[in-house]
């Protein structure tokens, strides 16, 4: 693996030197920024479409702007690569190894010209109406540019930020990068308004911009740095709000995110080969899952599949999609809607199975509590790609159980394996009593081979699978097979006969079974795929509080962290069968 | 006290009842409503001018639509008071014995003609999106009719579900009532825009409504019923999406609501007295923190005041904003921007406190989360109303522990007495290092009268305040006064010498000191004034899981509760000295 070898980005360390170019180099210049994109998203994956399509602007923010003094704050930050290759990070686009030492997101600790570390949808007019407050408190005097777009409109704290940016008296640029997409096709009545104004080169009736009372720009040509540059000069120092609407190709230099924009929005390492496209998926959990919606709707016309613009994430591509129809919606990036919605098809008699990310479900805390489970509204919740990960601190799968569990009404269930799935779907699916969520299992797609038969109307029962005595094993969800592995251990190790149990039911304690274990146990474990503060683990060492068991709680800490191999978080939080079993031993 | 007398409203029994008025006795209707509204406000509090305003507009609706098959979904539903007097209800208003029988809410429990139990905001566009989509699926045919206004358009959901209920292909119809307030004043450039609407009779260009592709009429007279039933006529049955803008008058009817719409918003018992207005307060939390605020302000320009909406919460007059001036913002009804806002104001280097009432703080989870903790801004969240409570199921502040101590990065803290207080507050808006939120004791003022000279940014440094041994009881925030109490009766009762603790830091374990109980010390105790689960108490228990001490957790159990007396909860959870100590007896 080589450097990639540029000419004008060779020569750019920072801003500043964007500055000196020429027109005629600054087109170059983006070429290279383009084969820098492609070379990393290659390498190490990533935003891909997103970042081609942004290249020409953030050349002319750069040329325009003066960062850091002016500060852009960006949306999702999923479009920063250019940024962060005009800003002294190229080596992490152009050379293999410095790929690992750049992260895909804005990070102030990488450089002055980044403000925040963000990664979820629709924060940026906010955080830049703060930044811009206290530089108005300040008296200070620069531009305070919110970068936002790329179908990061469609969520409720974008839609706040400009109802409150809009009344500030001071300088005050959101760039509204249309490309004419979200991660899949956009949606909702704000996509037809930036349809109307593209159409009417910003000039139609009824501007949801200017409705706002912003002031309003915009560039038909979103990847010609000439026009951006005349664009951006004319609201720069602006002393008020404004919006620079700007029309740019999703994926724009690269054939295949143009051609299919879904797939170019983020991509798995080897986008330059040629078999980089969705292939044939072997079975695991996401494939059940759209069988059994697809068999369903065939019987049942009031089920409805829902999610958030992130189809892709569970494979419903677009034959699925179009396969189900008027029983589909793609809310956009809204979940707090997506959560509402389902307890409003619930409550008026649909069935809504709503399928999201855990670190995405974060958005919807008070949809959950107030809108699904106060009204115990019958929806499923999916809620896919929990657990302990090396993945950026901005999408973390760790909260969901703290999150969701604690919730009362809510029922939460960890499936181990894919016969418990299909019958915990179904049955949540089936009845009428519960709001449902469902921790999708994120490690190894277990088959039992054995039917699932348990009734799971009978809310919080555990499955004692073998019993045993002196120590028992809770193994939570797609950590039921450590539980298995450290059962194992004990035996070969310290000749003890452990109990294993699956809780399955997150949400609750089987007191019964809890209690029963007293007889002849002396040490409980917990195994959960999540941070242990406010987890399932804790309710386990409340309840046996009062009693002479022993418990301990395996989990992950209360920490961001960042891109942290897993070898080294299974060793900190001890979760291999070895260092289970050494805890144990030390114990009886 | 007597049952109120109507001539009209006690023939009507039901919403077919309405319909067989004629328009003058529908005028009298009103005038009778109102004084249902004003008897129960008097007599037990509730939401006064947002009932006021909307008493036509329910009467016209009920009288063009055909409830239950047509379906209201109110927004808060804090005005279907009026509602309620037409649907089967009117005893709940008029008869002061009937007044605990009916909510203040929505309430499907109490009526088929009441589809949601809610009480926070912005969620009936998607609520109502949901059951349209429903009946679409379903293949029936009705009206789903949304009632939003009053301030609610602001939040980010309702945002989201103008969004996606404008791609509807189907009848939806959206009353956006205009009263020209929030619950103070109305903040943002939409509300702008309803200015331009209603100054343009609804004609002006850059219609909100309009540009996320719903149909629009707009009606002035919004206190009229003829006006009323002519623009429900006209939009019923449409077949697709359609905002009915009307403009009201929040409070109509009783001059002093309508003189100060703010403060007859919502009130508390006695409005028909004389002297029912702001008075002077005794000093108390939200005193203190004002006084606070004013003195920082005057020397450091860059602390900055908000809220959201609910400035009379923490008795932010008019005064007291006008003080503040630019260093005051109401963003309001809108959580998510105030907690990212909030997060950019730190960022940028000002001083941020944003007050907000923990049954709302849910909000804005995400943004706790990803805009500030991930970045470590260093703002002020000071949380009031946090605790176990008769409220109504709607605005618990039970869940806000779980919400924020499980979060990394933030501090959660707890004072139990004023001088605490003031020093956390003054340490968490002077210190630049960390997200903090402190929990405002809800329960009695407390001064301790010593002065508090910790260093609170030695993290996580619990308070042995009485050195015992046996027991050990940790007060968290307003329990810590609980605390003192069991010590007593333990003293008294069982003669033991209990060592007294008081946490101070929600978020975080003091190992050092809770290790050091292990010498002398058989039992802890943690009372905490909110949900046990994924709370303080799990925490102590989880780290005193693999050791002989034995740990009891009290706080309430996960559990939407609906105005429940405070002396059943008490003794549900066990939350007085003698049940407490009554446990610790059996446990030793």
């Amino acid at each position: 693996m080589t450097t990639l070898q540029t000419t004008i980005l060779e020569n750019i360390n920072s801003p500043q030197d964007v500055k000196k170019t020429s027109l005629d180099e600054m087109k170059i210049l983006a070429q290279e920024i383009r084969q820098g994109i492609l070379n990393r998203v290659d390498k190490v994956g990533g935003h891909l479409g997103p970042d081609l399509g942004i290249v020409e602007a953030t050349i002319a923010l750069h040329y325009v702007f003066n960062s850091p003094v002016d500060k852009f704050i960006f949306d999702v930050s999923h479009q920063c690569y250019p940024h962060k290759m005009l800003t002294g990070r190229k080596q992490g686009f152009l050379d293999p190894l410095n790929h690992p030492e750049i992260s895909g997101y804005s990070n102030q600790n990488e450089s002055e010209h980044d403000h925040f570390m963000i990664g979820h949808t629709s924060t940026s007019i906010t955080l830049a109406t703060g930044v811009a407050k206290a530089r108005d408190l300040k008296g200070e005097n620069y531009n305070v540019v919110a970068l936002i777009g790329d179908g990061s409109l469609s969520g409720g704290e974008a839609f706040e930020g400009f109802n409150n940016a809009s009344v500030l008296d001071s300088n005050f640029i959101v760039i509204v990068n249309d490309n004419e997409m979200s991660i899949a096709e956009n949606q909702g009545g704000l996509y037809k308004n930036l349809k109307e104004l593209r159409e009417s080169n910003g000039t139609c009736a009824n501007n949801w911009f200017k409705a706002f009372g912003f002031d309003y720009i915009y560039v038909e040509q979103g990847n010609d740095i000439e026009s951006l540059i005349k664009a951006f000069s004319d609201v720069k120092d602006s002393t008020r709000p404004v919006v620079v609407h700007i029309h740019t190709l999703k994926g724009k230099g690269f054939d295949k995110a143009v051609q299919n924009k879904e797939w170019g929005h983020w991509s798995m390492p080897g986008i330059l080969s040629e078999n980089s496209s969705y292939g044939d998926v072997p079975e695991c959990y996401e494939t059940i899952t759209k069988d059994y919606i697809l068999n369903k709707v065939k019987k049942d016309n009031t089920v409805m599949a829902i999610n958030a613009a992130t189809p892709g994430v569970f494979w419903w591509d677009s034959e699925f999609r179009d396969k189900l129809g008027k029983n589909y919606t793609d809310v956009g990036i809204a979940e707090q809607h997506a959560v509402g919605y389902a307890s409003g098809l619930a409550r008026n008699g649909a069935k809504p199975i709503f399928a999201v990310m855990t670190s995405f479900i974060q958005r919807a805390y008070d949809q959950l509590s107030q809108d699904l489970a106060l009204n115990n509204s019958p929806a499923t919740i999916l809620v896919y790609w929990g657990g302990i990960s090396s993945a950026d601190c901005t999408h973390l799968g760790l909260f969901d159980i703290p999150l969701i569990c604690n919730i009362p009404n809510i029922v939460y269930l960890a499936p181990t394996c894919k016969e418990e799935y299909l019958k915990m779907l179904d049955w949540s699916v089936e009845q009428n009593e519960h709001p449902v969520a469902i921790r999708v299992p994120s490690g190894d797609y277990i088959v039992s081979g054995v039917e699932d038969t348990t009734d799971y109307s009978i809310l919080n029962k555990y499955k004692l699978t073998e019993k045993g005595s002196k120590v028992a094993i809770l193994g939570l969800g797609d950590f039921f097979e450590l539980g298995k592995s450290v059962k194992e251990e004990l035996k070969s190790k310290l000749g003890i006969k452990a109990s294993l149990i699956n809780p399955k039911f997150i949400s609750g304690v089987d007191e019964e079974l809890l209690n029963s274990l007293k007889a002849d146990h002396d040490i409980v474990i917990t195994l959960e795929n999540g941070t242990l503060d406010g987890g399932f683990g804790e309710k386990i060492s409340r309840f046996f509080g009062n009693s002479d068991i022993k418990v301990l709680n395996y989990g992950a800490f209360k920490e961001f962290n960042d891109r942290v191999p897993m070898g080294k978080l299974n060793e900190r939080y001890h979760l291999t069968k070895e260092l289970i079993a050494q805890d144990i031993e030390k114990l009886l």
